[in-house]
């Protein structure tokens, strides 16, 4: 970390500013220009805050070095990260369609959607059983009853099973789930991070709608810090002012996380877009920038769904999309 | 709700449609015009999802001539809404002063900053004892202990406390506290508005970073539905591209709040901007647009606040804003 | 148009609005309903301002059924417009590579950077010779004399020249330019558009950093109204709270594009994304989503480049990409 | 400006760098600590571009010290200015009232409107004759003639007058103007902005709906580059997600304006919010937040203006808004 004293700074000030700097545990380096005096802050300094510095009356600006992240920093762990769900494998060069509807509501339902997403390539099987919305008077979700016509499916399929948590509450409900899922509202809801943190299970942290890609990675770091590194990242559409798709799904993310962490990146178009025209070219589009998933809202009847079915595909527009994706894949490695 | 059928739907089709939304409970009205044809769908269209209705074939566009919120819904609910706080009342021509360190740091910091602020007119303490951080390493608040140093200044000023809740599992903490806020992130932590919807307590609810002013309603909307209308709206800064600033103060959501919803509204200026320089414009900014409260970060030594030290006013500092804040006022009623 | 009435109009309210409707030279058709009154305006409504009407006493809400601009519009023009630049077709199922430096420097760089884009696949040229550029104390470019070098390079080699036009006033400049340019920043300059309706040379015309996507085909409509229908779209990133990319390219926008508009539609991810390194996977996703046209920039020495060197390919770089670029086109097909 | 080197970097890359750098009249500081070395730039570096350097392979980040703006900046030039249109004075506490309607329709409502808002207690009148509009075939004003139904305005009144240019090429038109406005739409058209830093009269400088208040005082900068230093600017509104206003009202930038530069600050809060019951009180909150001046759109009849209408308000209002806008400023000076 840089900080910057402003011009005028004298020798007492500066020294007293130093010394409370190695009072936090910092090596501090004095640079000292013509024009500008320069410390740099040597050490941990992941837990300073970087508007504390600012704050101080002699500090004209501060700038981080390096990144507030560690565990998540592709620059300590150079090794890519590559889930592992059963036999599937996410990152690293290997790619998997992630596939389902967008809420679990009857075991037939789920269970036929399952089969005909596997028969066209999908490696793990998505629903919501807890569906965040946005009006108490919408559906919410079948919840328990839900998770288990997913277990359900997964004995009919082999697919191992992806679905989102709301509530911490009920981390039981999902000792039997494949990968857990943390939606774009709870990106920031640091307890429900932590205690997912404490379990061994895959999680899919998805993006925040008005979230940094840095911000993204330090709600990675608040699950690695508890002991469990395997996350996958999900970019999903940020809020913009343009009206004309539900979200700007922003693919930029996974060539910039790429390059800055080590972590897998998928890309869920479906609920990027909102419509489901749109959904396949920019499932194409996130295989060819190099994502190391998809994820993809199937339903066997779109028009009778009962949320997000204007985002959903048809089985056989998912079978082309996951053919197409597969062969676009091949160009790119 | 108005959903306006695309040109060449066949009598058949349209009444295959309307015989489906009569099934949903709804009257259906049909006007039928030289080139388009209109539905008025009458009754509770509350949890219709807009969104299935644009995924059928033959509609072209639909509308909400309602808002989807009915019990924050001014037009409902044609009195205003008093909050009370023991004595301390807020909205309906009921003003107040929330001031507070960011977080409290020691018994003797709390008490003081209580005093002091209380002698210049501040009418609720604001302190966070939970504090929500985007780095798992950075400082997350005394927690249990900082609730209770936060009753201890209520003992020794008699002013209410204002605290931020983070997980329902700590609900049982804050079963003194007079008000519980929901920050930021939380505002789309729908179990956690639900359960606070169950408490009589007043609940100061935050806009979300990237949420419309609609969804704001909406979230209030989960805690009104479960019973509990004591809910107060905060204007806190939404993100845009503008970095000159933490956040983007919306000033703009204070008469468009109280033009739709009878619920209060308060402005945080020291979140809004994250710089002390900026907090007393737009405090007095606030107060002339008409917000019912404004909540402000003070500390007796900000220069070494543990977090946000950067946005915090000194008592001094406060007493002058209390004081103008309350003269503007006067101005515009 | 449909215009919702509020509850509680007059029979007399109403029909002195419809009066003054039809003075409007538009037919109105009354559909009464139980709840709501809803009048559908027929005729040449793209002259209406929506907010006239909204502004109107006894008018609930408004909403457009169809787009305000007309000749930009897919559905009254359902045949795609290839735009043809000598022997170079965009649009309706042709692709063009356009690439060169951001800006013309010197005879030996932009023929040497013409030879070797060539033979990598582009069909045009590009290079700036006026630069719009935040800072007056900037390099401007070399304006009349880098458009001299640009025919040199054009001679040389056969391709036809891309160029950004800043002001009418040298508009004879460009009688010899092949496609000429609009940026970003001149996007709503509607004079400059109507002098290039006047001219018959094609427009490549880049959406602004925060206009929607009906403002781009807004401003299309400026220049076809003038009589010149040889418009080419293109995104090039719009400005978001992300600042991990310079701007936020927006993809999506080439299947919304395609599915409203006629016109050829081309993406940047030069400038969409500032850094060279996320250039190449975003041109791959480009491809992808089905664009007709991708515009990169190109440097024989991206290091020394007078201005975006740091988003600039090598020759080499570039060869990679084209051939990878019509490789996914392919597939898309 | 600092540079940042990464590790690892040689004595002769550093070298290189260096002589590279004061080939470019730069002093160069070496400050070399233990972990990074970092290089203090000093000298003009306004017109170094930043991306240039951090292109550079052994550059880890650079950031600037000083703003890039140096005419518009207010270290450098600490009186604070104040803008003089005959004997109206705006800024350094001199506040203007500007108002009039958003368009010209005749002599008589231009004079009509120019009396009314003169004895409520406007300094400027203001009135659009060239009209930027999105769509082609909406009204784009009265042009010179409506130049010519200013001036017998100001006539019959006294009131000076401020108009929107769009084009430089009627510059002419304008000889007589007072104030000349540049909107928002035209902020970095950058030609336009040096021809009018070539003459000597007022411009009133509207933010750009996506621009930075370090963009805004760059292209004060090219206006003040020419000569002519008496720029006042404008807050209108930014572009966000809500949808709520027509803009957000950015008023942060009125203090945020006035801590880094010396130029007068006004706020547009009819286009900053779109909507009449909103200007009022963000009028308020205008003056409450120190802004030089407030502009702001009467009309004698609203509901018929031919533009703009729903933000227009009426005498009535407007002479109650200017009176407690002028008690405000008491309270906050």
């Amino acid at each position: 970390m840089i900080a910057v004293l402003k011009r005028g700074t004298t020798t007492e000030q500066r020294q007293e500013l130093v010394d409370r700097l190695k009072g936090m545990n910092l090596d501090v380096h004095i640079s000292e220009g013509l024009e500008v005096t320069v410390l740099g802050l040597v050490g941990d300094t992941s837990h300073i805050d970087i508007e504390f510095l600012q704050n101080i009356d002699i500090v004209e600006t501060v700038k981080r070095v390096s990144q507030p992240y560690m565990q998540a920093n592709g620059k300590f762990h150079p090794e890519i990260t590559v889930v592992r769900i059963g036999d599937v494998k996410i990152g690293g060069g290997h790619f998997a369609m992630i596939a389902g509807p967008c809420s679990v509501e009857s075991e037939e339902q789920i269970i036929q959607v399952a089969q005909s997403v596997k028969a066209s390539g999908a490696k793990l099987l998505r629903g919501g059983a807890f569906k965040p919305r946005t009006s108490p008077y919408a559906f919410q979700g079948m919840k328990a009853e839900g998770i288990r016509l997913l277990m359900k499916a997964r004995e009919a399929t082999g697919l191992p099973i992806v679905t989102e948590i709301m509530n911490i509450a009920n981390l039981d409900l999902f000792a039997d789930v494949d990968v857990i899922q943390v939606g774009a509202r709870n990106m920031q809801n640091f307890d429900l991070l932590r205690e997912l943190g404490k379990t061994r299970k895959p999680v899919l942290l998805k993006r925040g709608l008005a979230n940094t890609l840095e911000e993204l990675l330090m709600s990675a770091e608040y699950i690695m810090s508890e002991g469990n590194d395997q996350v996958i990242l999900c970019e999903r559409g940020i809020r913009t002012f343009e009206t004309a798709t539900r979200n700007t799904l922003d693919l930029s993310a996974v060539p910039v996380l790429h390059s800055i962490t080590h972590l897998p990146v998928v890309v869920d178009p479906s609920h990027g877009t909102g419509k489901a025209k749109l959904v396949t070219p920019m499932a194409y589009a996130a295989a060819a920038c190099g994502a190391d998933g998809i994820m993809i809202e199937v339903h066997n009847n779109p028009s009778c769904a009962l949320c997000d079915g204007a985002q959903s595909l048809t089985p056989a527009q998912f079978d082309e999309l996951s053919r197409k994706v597969h062969q676009i894949r091949e160009i790119i490695l």
